[in-house]
């Protein structure tokens, strides 16, 4: 696992350690997520999840897992701080709503789609019987002809 | 305001008073979106961000963004309940895909309608070619009745 932003064996503590002015273990459960570089991804997180809610959410998945729902967490936690009414919500309803207008622009384009197949269709078929009104005519031109 | 599942004077705690074992103040910050009647609202969003977080966000907001700011909360932490991983990112995401999809059909369909567009004029220009061949040729035939 990548411990980014960690010095193994150094009393350099990650970003949540530094946070909560606290000891940064061996085998600290935030380390490998929260560089120390990186102070504001905790700083988020704690403010909106609580660091002992985080520290029990990555407990209780498996390792592989953990770095996906540090990146969801901190995606939802910056959402949380821009819009505290909101937070990630406000996007979900935005998304659906470009959702439905794509919809409905989509509904329109194939339907018109529809109305021009069916036009070039009745279009072709009085071609069709103005070809056959045309060759009438050449008959009728040969026969004058002949 | 609303305090619905709450009796003003009585003794019956909300949600959020009942779960944290506590004694429901008349002005209790969470009893007017936390009915005890729905117990598990509170339970999410404690489990989630932490009551102490949640009435720091609350007290943050004037009261009239309360109410929205509960429901995503609620609307969140079930996300995250659901799937511990990615949370309501993970509906952000799907709805991001689903949009990238509705994009291309939209894009193919008005390419579509494009294509037929000009389709549709060559084939009246041919047409008009043709009329006027056809009215040529019946020049030609009302000479000859002549």
């Amino acid at each position: 696992m990548k411990e980014s932003g960690r010095k193994h064996g150094a009393l350099s503590p990650c970003a949540a350690c530094k946070l909560l002015r606290r000891r940064c273990a061996q085998d600290c459960v935030f380390a490998p997520y929260f560089p120390a570089d990186e102070p504001q991804k905790f700083a988020s997180v704690h403010k909106v999840f609580g660091a002992s809610n985080v520290n029990k959410m990555l407990q209780e998945l498996p390792e592989h897992q953990r770095r996906d729902a540090v990146s969801s967490m901190v995606y939802e936690a910056n959402a949380r701080v821009r819009d505290p009414v909101y937070g990630c919500v406000g996007a979900i309803s935005s998304l659906q709503q470009q959702i439905n207008s794509l919809q409905t622009q989509l509904a329109v384009a194939q339907a018109e789609v529809v109305h021009m197949r069916m036009r070039e269709f009745t279009s072709s078929s009085n071609t069709g019987a103005m070809d056959m009104a045309v060759n009438q005519d050449n008959m009728g031109e040969s026969l004058w002809s002949c």
